[in-house]
């Protein structure tokens, strides 16, 4: 007669880039997970994968779900979106059966697993179906603000995260509609970004940053940024927190 | 003669609570650190201090800043903002004197040090004169999805952190114009809050986290609540991503 066997699966964030910017609870994670899993381009390395590559053992399996070449098909077509969710399905019960055998699972998801991570398209499959547990991470735009030092967010300020793809109409809309900002996916669509921060009095503020906290990180005031290359995964930030009371220049 | 000393300030992220969630780096600088300073109301304890309190040595030196008594005075009042300021003033010079004396200094901040964290006070007043580290810490925020396993945001979503002090009509107009929230400052704004999310639409999505991370933790979904008690530090959380290609329920 068999045990009964319980699978695991862990959603670990791994933080920004900087190995050390993991948790303690993440460290622990997957110095006890039987399989480690991740989503990866065909042909690329994983960030998520690198970030803690140092800590994989010897007895862990290693699991790599490698996203479809869609590169060709429009994102809003039919075709990509079957496509695509196909392989969320097939992953899924590719981990599922790790699960089933009683292993423990660690997916890791570079940044916070649920802001954005690609790993929630396995936790809304299986959460309901095996234990689940999810240990957050440093999110990408915290390491930003945090390695430039930007206080983003004080007292009674609201937070807007905008992605760049957002039409110039809407993110100058938007921006002129909160105090502070984190503006993600920036790439071809940092003109756009920097009309609409210039077109709401906000370019002075605004700070760019590239690859926050991995090595060959760079960052400068948007302002004084000579060109227009961006890397997709660039971010830029707005600073709330002007007029509150025990700001420097703020009013008495 | 005396070597040039160059003492270090460090602004250390504690995250939301459960002590492993706290990053590898705040635990080498909480090893390291000479002296570790936190704010705190006078008679109360730090939620931040407990949170790294078993990393405390001997030969470390505690420095609580404590808040002057103000709740009788109106926030917006002059008295209260002067004092306040004076309060920050204060702290900045007494960590500047351990700095001055080449120590390192740790500054203690629960959640992520530049996110709505209190060290900011300090940052501002100290960064441009000593050299100064901030290692973020996994937000409250990002600590009550995690646990509770809210996919909050994928995809183009865009995400808006609300004060849950703002007025029923602010909340509204925002909640209804935006994918995902997250209100924080809930307390006795409750009634208001659950008002704004009915008017909007999105009562049934929100979920109440109350300690999240914490020993004690509560979390339901608010339209399940069955009163309008909450702590000060309780979160709301309206998960965006509903119709995206892969997410289970969305348009094929």
């Amino acid at each position: 007669m068999n045990a009964i066997l319980k699978g695991r699966l862990v959603g670990v964030g791994t933080g920004p880039g900087d190995p050390e910017l993991l948790t303690l609870k993440a460290a622990r994670a997957l110095a006890e997970a039987n399989v480690v899993a991740y989503f990866a381009k065909r042909g690329n390395n994983s960030n998520a994968r690198a970030i803690v590559e140092a800590r994989f053992r010897q007895d862990m399996v290693e699991l790599p779900l490698l996203y479809p070449v869609t590169t060709e098909i429009d994102k809003d077509h039919d075709d990509y979106r079957a496509q695509i969710t196909d392989f969320y399905e097939q992953s899924a019960e590719q981990v599922a059966e790790h699960l089933a055998a009683g292993k423990m699972v660690a997916v890791l998801s570079e940044g916070d697993p649920l802001f954005y991570g690609s790993y929630m398209h396995l936790h809304v499959r299986l959460a309901h179906r095996f234990p689940t547990e999810v240990i957050p991470g440093i999110t990408a735009m915290s390491g930003c603000w945090s390695q430039t030092g930007v206080p983003i967010v004080q007292g009674d300020d609201v937070l807007t995260v905008l992605p760049g793809t957002m039409s110039e109409f809407e993110l100058s809309r938007r921006l002129a509609d909160t105090d502070a900002a984190v503006i993600m996916k920036v790439g071809r669509n940092l003109p756009k970004i920097r009309r609409a921060l210039e077109a709401t009095g906000k370019l002075s503020k605004a700070v760019y940053v590239e690859r926050g906290t991995m090595p060959g990180s760079v960052s400068m005031r948007l302002a004084e940024k000579p060109d227009d290359k961006a890397p997709y995964f660039a971010i830029v930030l707005v600073a709330g927190w002007s007029t509150r009371p025990g700001a420097p220049g703020a009013k008495p």
